[in-house]
């Protein structure tokens, strides 16, 4: 675990950069190259801010910015009445250490430590996130300034313990238009995205010995926190329309679940939306077994025109909805909500409370601004057609590959495809050239090994990836073939 | 739990406000009037973007901005190819709920939802925070700005697993000025505030029957969340100089703990600081009866000098530190960090990504650019100044009262004092009249009846409680006199 887990936290560290064209900012780091030379030695004495102003012949004002900007970056230390010393530099070596690219195996822990890595390079075609440039930084950008030049007092307290109230009715707003009859105050809490989100919904359920139902394939980053509560994890098998509905039924009446945690719309990694027929049957099997269903719809919005959403059938009485804008807006201001009954809310929002405080309000905020701007829903429809666009190409590369998708998905970033043989060898010989997949393994509940890769739509423009992909492919079948 | 939980969420609920000066806005309220006093009605269709711009003699792009809004606000629907309509309403009422302002018992639930919900008044001398003008919001506004200028593409994507880096050498810059030797790399990990340090930390150690040492009194939060997980939460008898060494010694022979969880500099609720003596009898304790130190720092930057860390002697080997920047400087930011042991960053990095993927970069962002400019130290010497003032003044308007501090604390924003009764009965009458304090029972691990209330200094200034705190002794004690 050490060394694996080490290297998560590997990121080129250096000096601080003083150069920032201010009189302050190349003053200190005059002053911080002299140190770095040990010109300045450590446990020296820098000039009194009165010589070096006359000095360099700048105010004392100026002098006193560079200092106070060498003692934020820990180079010079302040004593009381006695003047600015130049530190003793920590023991602790301030170097990069290299991060290990192959690992003995691609799971969970590895991909996101890989995924969120800055190091990483072609990680595109693993990941679930849409590159910077698909989209909009300037219209978030703008939004941040904005907050920044309205915000002030709000800026410094907590937030609010349900959300920003403001962010809550824009939120409440857009889901009763999708048929969800959510209340800002009655239905909705704001969490740090969807990943919190299922955190807390999980911690409020499920208890040692606890079943939770899953979707096979599925996201797997629900797996391991559900069995780290000691819950068995029963994966029910995904179709194109839908659970299967007799499996379903089948493994309810046997295991009683707590909790069934589906993707309706846009299913990870298959891209699949539920039917009508689908969605019905899931309901009355939730009613039928009296379990609560969990509608995660991370990349509901990825799905054209009017998806069907549980939580609309249901009236959000035995759903509850989770979703965010981390796929469309911005995963770092990590804005993300749960929907649900009236008395989950309450109980979820405590817990919220307990574990973390509030929501970080400034990220709130943001969003809040982007949607009362009201470009939100073109930006949105912008972002689909991009993937819509790039997932065509996707599945012709694949082709030209040889790797079929039975059932082409309508919707999403994502393309599940069988590739004939063990995809963790295929990964594990990607991952020796830099690339990052995400094989079939990962989304099975019992992480079995499987012929299915999840591909990223993000890969149609990286031409490096198709050509690795390309020749690892008989490399990968040969001994299949022989 | 359903009626107190739901006043938590609780907060005015409205239409959206448009009224922003600009046309957009003010046509875009036009027609939200018109709706609301169903001029237009529920399915009818809104003027044609080419008609409506004619008859108002605007642009047509002014019209497609007013209209987004309306989208935004939930109030019209746009269909594809044939125009605006206006939404069906809700059914749900958008009305705000009144919050029931005198609890049975003040706990740990009601104090939370109290202190945080917008329309308490007078919270001031129950909470832990601050108020807004204390602070520097325009400082923080600025680096709002600054970072909305500056950021662009890496305020899409998702942050580093450890946090944004350039903020986690500034933070490493600062612990090993105070002599705690962190890495940036290895030692540390940013979480969203302290609260959430300190979950994932209890969520690492502890298992159900596990035993977690705390100090008595402590901090509240912590004690429900430990309870949550199945441990057993013993309490140490906290004094002047640190926890009573011979109670620790017995408590860590008897329960064999995983963890003990300490304020050393500026305890809450009594600000006292640990002696030297203490701080290394603390260590002494953990290394005969192997077990950890979690050292919760959250007030520490209100202690005048250098006070004792207990990570600085322990040199991060047994000792996880957790501190933050919401007291002084930003809490709606929520960011924090744990400075642990190498072996324990990895592990605690991906249990924050499991349970959450990344803090939120925008916040660190932010942190990162007030620490940059240099100016954050004299900025928490100015706030340490301004808490020591109204301490002293909270000091003498107690006396006045006939309240008595045995032990006046020499830092920190708490004044822990013996009210001659219990507390409980005085917190619920101030309750009454609107005055949130904070009795001693929340302190206390076992949450037993205590005669001691933990005053905010931030109370010096507020003359209504300080009246109300008045009218409310005499009836307190009267039973006990007659």
């Amino acid at each position: 675990m050490t060394v694996a887990a080490s290297s998560a936290m590997t990121a080129p560290a250096g000096s601080p950069a003083f150069a920032d064209h201010t009189l302050a900012g190349r003053l200190a780091a005059k002053i911080a190259q002299q140190i770095d030379a040990q010109v300045l030695r450590a446990g020296s004495r820098l000039a009194s801010i009165r010589d070096f102003a006359l000095a360099e012949q700048v105010s004392r004002f100026t002098v006193v910015q560079a200092y106070d900007r060498l003692v934020a970056a820990g180079l010079v230390e302040s004593r009381r009445g006695s003047g600015f010393f130049v530190q003793h530099r920590p023991a602790a070596p301030l170097v990069p250490v290299s991060t290990p690219v192959v690992p003995s195996r691609v799971d969970v822990g590895w991909l996101l430590r890989t995924m969120f890595s800055e190091t990483a390079v072609g990680s595109s075609a693993g990941g679930g996130l849409l590159p910077a440039e698909w989209l909009d930084p300037s219209m978030v950008a703008a939004a941040v300034r904005a907050v920044g030049r309205s915000a002030r007092g709000g800026l410094v307290s907590y937030g609010h313990p349900g959300g920003f109230v403001p962010l809550r009715q824009q939120i409440a707003a857009r889901l009763q238009a999708d048929g969800i009859p959510a209340h800002p105050n009655h239905h909705l809490v704001t969490t740090a995205g969807v990943t919190q989100a299922l955190d807390l919904i999980v911690r409020h359920f499920v208890q040692p010995g606890d079943t939770v139902l899953v979707e096979d394939p599925g996201w797997f980053l629900i797996f391991g926190r559900l069995a780290a509560f000691g819950a068995r994890v029963i994966g029910v098998p995904r179709g194109p329309a839908g659970p299967d509905l007799e499996a379903l039924d089948r493994l309810a009446r046997q295991h009683r679940p707590k909790l069934f945690i589906i993707n309706a719309a846009v299913h990870n990694p298959t891209g699949f939306s539920l039917s009508a027929a689908g969605a019905y049957g899931v309901l009355r099997a939730a009613e039928a077994h009296n379990f609560h269903i969990v509608e995660d719809d991370t990349y509901g919005d990825l799905h054209p025109g009017s998806a069907i959403r549980l939580a609309a059938l249901d009236g959000l009485r035995r759903v509850i909805y989770v979703n965010g804008f981390s796929k469309t807006l911005a995963a770092s201001l990590r804005v993300g909500f749960i929907a649900a009954p009236p008395e989950l809310v309450g109980p979820l929002a405590d817990l919220k409370m307990l574990t973390g405080l509030t929501s970080p309000e400034l990220g709130e905020r943001v969003v809040h601004r982007v949607l009362a701007d009201g470009q939100y829903r073109r930006h949105v429809e912008r972002v689909r057609q991009r993937v819509d666009d790039a997932r065509e190409r996707c599945l012709k590369l694949l082709a030209r590959l040889g790797i079929r998708v039975q059932e082409p998905p309508q919707a999403g970033m994502f393309v599940w495809a069988d590739c004939g043989s063990d995809t963790q060898a295929l990964a594990l010989a990607a991952a020796g050239q830099g690339i990052v997949l995400a094989p079939g393994s990962l989304f099975s509940p019992e992480q079995v090994d499987s012929t299915y890769m999840r591909f990223s739509v993000v890969m149609a423009d990286d031409a490096d990836a198709w050509k690795t992909l390309k020749s690892l492919m008989p490399a990968v079948r040969a001994p299949h073939a022989g």
